[in-house]
């Protein structure tokens, strides 16, 4: 299966008063790693947009926090294709400080038309796609 | 059931290029809600840490997106407790644009201490906190 | 002279692990608080692109703080027209914790033209939207 | 004079629906580079809490936007140290997209002890902070 991953530093402004990183910095780094991972195969989200006129909003997104990590840590953010369906597909993610488990999460993204500002319209995933991200 | 409700007008920072909201953003707004919820009761984090000695960190966190929001919108947030365990308590929330369901999503968070910079340890929830949150 | 002002409330999430608000957040506050001037006026970011094609990119900003602010504050943001060029704009802020004076700031804006995806051009203010922002 | 830089790519979620870069980003982005300075040179912002009970709050911070960013740029950050004063010291920034300048910016820091949640104290740069940020 198709995979993506990168490292990354919890920086201070990651971090609460608590001393450990404020939770919603993990959906960033999930979506981030999206990117990374559509870059990694040739691909931006403004290639969807030009070449397919799509763009992929998140349909159900979720995390599990396993141990909490905190500035200076060195993560690594994991990203693979968990499932296709006609028109969505699901980004499974893992997150890992050494061979800690810290986290793991999910985005279920539609394939959409952007048809007016923050109107949008979902359509079938195109076959081209799919393949450029599996290979 | 106890609930808490604020509204917001989602600004320009918090959309991307689509011209929708940036997902992350959604988890702020439940975390600020949950802040919410405790001050409407008197409480803040910070009680928690000075008469408890406790945090509550995200155990488990999902979002289920029904329809967009964009610059300018005002949304309600909705926060009520979902359920109350040992050492854990689940919040559910709502977001609305009017009428519109904008989405759902939840947290599960524990009652823990902590035990140095990014070290915690899990905990029983105080009757006293459930009976404030709870009137 | 032209103002605008609003309260907001510090959450966790906004402080970092010494117990303060990360600063960045305060040019977000600027931010939406210029929003929130253009909204007292009628206006929004999407009208100076509908109306104008213009946008309102930064050409300088800076803050200056006085005293810090931390989680549960109520903070008071006010935002006026500081100076009116052929092709700029300048607007001050001043954020208040109470009687106590937390920082200024300004951004300088540019009257701008979207010829690309993130290519902008120059272009003169027009008359209109400054006596809107003025009376 | 001592200097430090790293890179980063422009993801979706920094950029607002002009399609350009939010701005107050910049500033997360000085800060990170500052902790970079910092690990660069074996220190964190913990160290500084823990062998000098301080901590570096700004005073006075800025930025020139001279060219925007936008989705998928990779910028370069650069760091360097602007001035010693007894309490203070002053960091400048540069971000360029390869050759093209993109901001500049600076960052005045005090020398500050924790003496509250939220309370910092004025105090005088240790000598062997200063030789270490320098060699």
């Amino acid at each position: 299966m198709s995979q993506y991953k990168h490292d990354l530093t919890i920086v201070w402004g990651d971090c609460d008063e608590a001393g450990i990183v404020f939770y919603p910095n993990f959906f960033y780094w999930f979506d981030s790693a999206y990117q990374g991972f559509l870059r990694s195969k040739g691909l931006s989200l403004r290639d969807l947009q030009s070449r397919y006129q799509a763009v992929t909003p998140l349909v159900d997104v979720g995390a599990n926090f396993r141990s909490p990590i905190t500035y200076e840590d060195v993560v690594t953010i994991e990203a693979e294709i968990g499932e296709w369906a006609e028109r969505r597909l699901r980004l499974n993610y893992t997150v890992k400080c050494g061979e800690r488990l810290v986290a793991t999460g999910h985005e279920l993204r539609a394939w959409a038309q952007v048809v007016g500002p923050g109107r949008l319209k979902g359509a079938a995933i195109p076959e081209e796609f799919k393949a450029l991200l599996s290979r």
